[in-house]
C-alpha cells in the first residue's frame, strides 16, 4: 500500500535516483519503504498542474470543497489500523497519541469543511456610493505545505495548513517530512482518493518526497507558488522565510517556530499549592516526550526557601517519570546536545534527571536551574531544548522578573499560575507577557491547544514568521486568502454571495 | 509657524547639521524654510519614546483614543489657510485639490475615531471549553510611516496608515516626505498639539526630517520599530521590504507601490459609445497630472478599425487637455525619462502628445500605442510611468488579451469596459484579472479610491508587499495587530470588551 513514490496530482511518480528510508526509533531498525526523491521535473510539474488547477478550483463553490474536505477525512478513517500502525513504526508515540492525533486531524478538517458551507467566512462587506463596491476574500493561489516532525497527521500531509489552505480555494503541494514519509504517504492517497471521488481539479493536491533541502528550496523559490505554511525549527523556518522574501514576487510565509513557553509562579501559588503544581509541571514537561512546541520550557519564579523546594520537587518528579521514545535519533541527539549546551552555562546546574538506564532513542527528562542574573545576560539560556526539558529562573525580586519578561524573544505562550490574592499585582506582569506570546495561560499548562474560534497559535518572532495570524483554528484560513473588491459589477456578473 | 525641526515627542529638536529645503514646482524656486535633517540619535531617542508610550497608549480606552483622533482632525483643521498655501506651494496642486484632500485626511482620521469607539474592531470572540478561551486583536507595537509625494495629506504624516495606526493602538514615527515637509511639519504641529489637549503619552508620535535614505533604514532596522507602511515607488517599497525581512526580527511591511491599472474595452463598448470613453478616459489619465497609483496606464482592446479610431480619439482628447504642473522637477524628469523609455521600444509609437510649450516642470500627456504581440515579449512595456500617460494596446484576438492580462504583474485595479451584450463571455476576462489585481471597476475609471468598507487598495506584488491587507478603509487597521487569546482567565483579570 505504500509505494514510495511521488503524488503528482493523480499520479504515481518515481523518476529520481535518490531514495531514503524512514526509522523505527523504538526499533532503531530501517522501515522497509523506500522512498524515491522528487525530481526537479516532477516539482516542476506538480507546481504547474497545482496552478493550473488553481484556475477552477477558486471557483468551486463551497459546498463541494466542503465535499471534498469530508471526503479526505473519510478516507483518512478508511485507512484504519495501517495508518496508526504506520504512524507508531515511524515516530515511535504510542497507540493512544495516534489515534488522538488522527482524531483531531478529521476533527479539523470537518471544521474548515463546516467552515466553508457558507460564504460567511469571505467576509462580504458591501458599501460605498449606491453600494458599488462589493469586497470579498479570496485566495491567493498554490500553497506549499511543509509538515512537522512532531505532528505527522495534525501538522502534515492533511494537517492544519492544507486543510485551511484547501478550504480556502488553494491548491496544495506538501513536501513531505522525511522522518514519517509513509504516514504521509497514506495519508496522501486518502486525499488523491477523496480528489476523484469528489471531482476536483488534478493537481489541486500533490504529495512530494524528500529528505534534504533542494525539493523545499525549489518550491518556496517557483514563480508560480503564491504562499507557504512551516512548522519546525527556528533554523528551517528563516530559511525558508528569507528565500521567499527574496523571490523577485516575494510571498507569504507563515512559519510557527521555536517558543521556550514560560511559566511563570507566584509565591502565593507555591504556599497553596506547589506540590500539585510540581505534579501537574513534570507531566507537562514529559507529555508526549516533550515535543511539543507549546511546551513549558522555561519557569520563573522569585527565589525563596519556598520556590527552591518546588524546583527541587519539579525536579524529582519530573526524573521519576518512565523514560520514552523520541521521534527520531535525530532528535535524540539534538535534545542531549542543546540540552547539555544549556546546562553547561555559567551558573547553571541540574537540578534532577532520569537516572535509570534507557534504550536508544529514549530520552532521560531534565531540570535544570540558572539565578535570574545569569538567564538575564545570557542569551544561550533562552534556547529551546526540543525535549523533555525545563529551566527554573530564580528571579531575585519582581523588578528582575518583569525586565526577563519584556526582554524575552517572542514565544507562542506564556502561564501565570497565581491565587485570587495576587490579582490585584498582576497587571504589569500580564502586560508585559502579552506583548510578548499570542497566549496567556491562566492556572494550566500550555501543552494542549485547543482547536476553537478564539485559539492564538501564533505569536511575535521566533515563534511565527507573521504574528497577524494564528497557525490553529477556523482563522488559519485568513493567512491564505486576500481581499478583493468589484466595483459598479452588474448583478448577473456577482457571485451569489454578494448579490 | 513652520520651524523646519524635528518633533520628536512633544519636543523640538534640531540636533544636525544637514538641511535642505522644499521646492515650489510652479515657480521653481525653493521655499524659505530650512529643514534640518534628523540625527541618529534624533531617531533613537524617537523610537524609545514611542517603545515607551506604546506601553500606556495601548491600554488606553478606544473611547479615549478616539477622542485623540478626533483632536487631530480639529487641529488640522484649525491650521486652515496656512496649510492649504503651504500645501499648495510645496506640490503645484490647485486649490480645490489641497481642500478636498484635507476633507479626506479629515475624513479619514473621523472614520477610525468611529471605529475604535467600540470595541468591536477587535473580533472579539470566545470559545473552547466553558468558554475559557477569549481573543482580540492587539497592537504590534510602534509603527513607521512613510509618506506619499503625491497624497501630502492623505497618505502622509495624519494620513491612512497614521490614522490607522494610531486607531489600532500603536506608536507612531513619521518619516517625512522631503517634497512637501512644511506641510508635513504643520500637520506634525496638529498632532502635537492634539497629544497635549488630549492627555495621550509622550513619544507616541514624532515626525523626524529627511532628504536622504539614512533616517528610513535607521528606523526601520530599529529592534523597537515592530511595522511598516510606505505609499511610492517599487524600488523604494522593495528596499524598505527587504531591510525588514533581513533583520534578526523580521517585521511587516505594507508599501502600496507601483500600478499601471490596466483597462480592457470591448469592441462592443466602443460600438456604443467610443467617443465618450476617450473623454473620460483622457480625463482620467491626466486627472492630478496623472500622478495616482491607481492611474489608467494600459489600456486594452482587440485590434479593429472602431479600435484605432478610438486610439487615436484618445491621443488626441488627452493632448488638448491643459498642461500642469507636476510635484517636483525630479518626479517630472523621471516622467520624461520613463515615458521615453516606453516610446523607444520596439514598435511603440506615440499616438499624440500635448504640443504647447510649457512651462517647467509642467508635463506634456502623451498616448503611446504597441502590439500586443510586442507587450507580450517586452516587459519594459509594462513599467509604471508615473504622470499622463497611457499605453494603448492592440490585441490580435480575445486568446492574446487573456494571455497579457495572466501574465502581467500585480496591480491595485483593473477596469472592464463592456455592454450588455459582453456579460455571457466576460467570465475568463474577469477569472483572469481578479488573480492579478486587488479591484476590478465596471465601467467606471480606477481614479477615485472611496474610503469604505469594502474597498480593497492593495493587489499581489507589486502593487503592495503584502496582498493580504488593503492600505485604504476601516480594514486597513488590521495591518497593524495580532490576535492574541486569554486562556482561563478569572473575570477580573480580563478587559471589559472579554468579559
Amino acid at each position: 500500500m505504500i509505494t514510495g513514490k511521488n503524488y503528482i496530482g493523480n499520479a504515481l511518480s518515481a523518476k529520481g535516483e535518490m531514495t531514503y528510508q524512514t526509522l523505527n526509533p523504538k526499533l532503531n531498525v530501517a522501515n522497509a519503504t523506500s522512498f524515491t526523491e522528487a525530481t526537479s521535473e516532477e516539482i516542476d510539474l506538480a507546481v504547474a498542474l497545482a496552478y493550473q488547477a488553481f484556475d477552477t478550483y477558486q471557483h468551486i463553490s463551497g459546498e463541494k470543497r466542503a465535499a471534498f474536505m469530508h471526503a479526505i477525512a473519510d478516507e483518512i478513517e478508511a485507512l484504519g489500523d495501517t495508518l496508526v500502525t504506520t504512524y507508531m513504526s515511524e515516530t515511535g508515540l504510542p497507540e493512544g497519541r495516534a489515534k488522538g492525533e488522527r482524531g483531531r486531524t478529521l476533527g479539523q478538517l470537518r471544521m474548515f469543511a463546516d467552515l466553508i458551507k457558507t460564504e460567511d467566512w469571505r467576509n462580504p462587506t458591501i458599501s460605498g456610493e449606491a453600494n458599488e463596491l462589493r469586497q470579498y476574500l479570496m485566495p491567493l493561489g498554490p500553497v506549499v505545505v511543509f509538515g512537522a516532525s512532531n505532528f505527522p497527521l495534525a501538522y502534515s500531509t492533511a494537517g492544519g495548513d492544507t486543510a485551511s489552505a484547501l478550504a480556502a480555494g488553494c491548491p496544495v503541494i506538501v513536501k513531505s517530512h522525511p522522518m514519517h514519509a509513509g504516514t504521509g504517504e497514506l495519508v496522501a492517497s486518502a486525499i488523491q482518493k477523496a480528489v476523484q471521488k469528489t471531482g476536483m481539479p488534478h493537481g489541486v493536491f500533490s504529495n512530494l518526497n524528500s529528505a534534504g533541502i533542494e525539493v523545499g528550496v525549489q518550491l518556496v523559490k517557483h514563480p508560480m507558488v503564491k504562499a507557504v505554511g512551516f512548522t519546525g525549527s527556528i533554523r528551517g523556518g528563516r530559511a525558508l522565510y528569507d528565500l521567499a522574501s527574496q523571490r523577485e514576487e516575494p510571498i507569504p510565509v507563515f512559519a510557527e517556530m521555536g517558543s521556550i513557553n514560560p511559566v511563570i509562579v507566584t509565591q502565593n501559588a507555591l504556599n497553596a499549592r506547589s506540590e500539585e503544581i510540581a505534579q501537574t509541571y513534570a507531566d507537562s514537561i514529559t507529555l508526549g516526550v516533550g515535543q511539543f512546541c507549546t511546551n513549558p520550557g522555561l519557569i520563573l519564579g522569585i527565589k525563596s526557601p519556598e520556590f527552591t523546594t518546588f524546583t527541587q520537587n519539579l525536579g524529582e518528579k519530573t526524573a521519576a517519570i518512565d523514560a520514552n521514545c523520541m521521534l527520531h535519533p535525530n532528535i535524540h541527539t539534538a535534545y542531549e546536545k542543546n540540552g547539555a549546551a544549556v546546562i553547561s552555562q555559567p551558573d547553571t546546574t541540574v537540578v534532577a534527571m532520569h537516572q535509570d538506564t534507557v534504550q536508544e532513542n529514549y530520552a532521560q527528562a531534565k531540570i535544570g536551574t540558572v539565578s535570574g542574573d545569569a538567564f538575564l545576560k545570557n542569551p544561550k539560556l533562552h534556547q529551546e531544548v526540543f525535549g523533555p526539558f525545563s529551566l527554573v529562573v530564580q528571579c531575585d525580586d519582581t523588578q528582575q522578573l518583569l525586565q526577563i519578561i519584556s526582554q524575552l524573544e517572542g514565544q507562542l505562550t506564556g502561564t501565570i499560575l497565581a491565587e485570587q490574592e495576587d490579582y490585584k499585582d498582576l497587571s504589569p506582569l500580564i502586560e508585559r507577557l502579552q506583548n510578548r506570546v499570542g497566549r496567556i495561560i491562566f492556572n494550566g499548562v500550555p501543552t494542549g491547544v485547543a482547536v476553537v474560534d478564539a485559539m492564538t497559535h501564533g505569536g511575535p518572532y521566533p515563534a511565527s514568521t507573521d504574528s497577524r495570524f494564528t497557525a490553529v483554528g477556523n482563522q488559519a484560513i485568513k493567512r491564505w486568502v486576500r481581499p478583493f473588491s468589484y466595483q459598479g459589477f452588474p448583478e448577473e456578473l456577482l457571485p451569489a454571495f454578494l448579490k
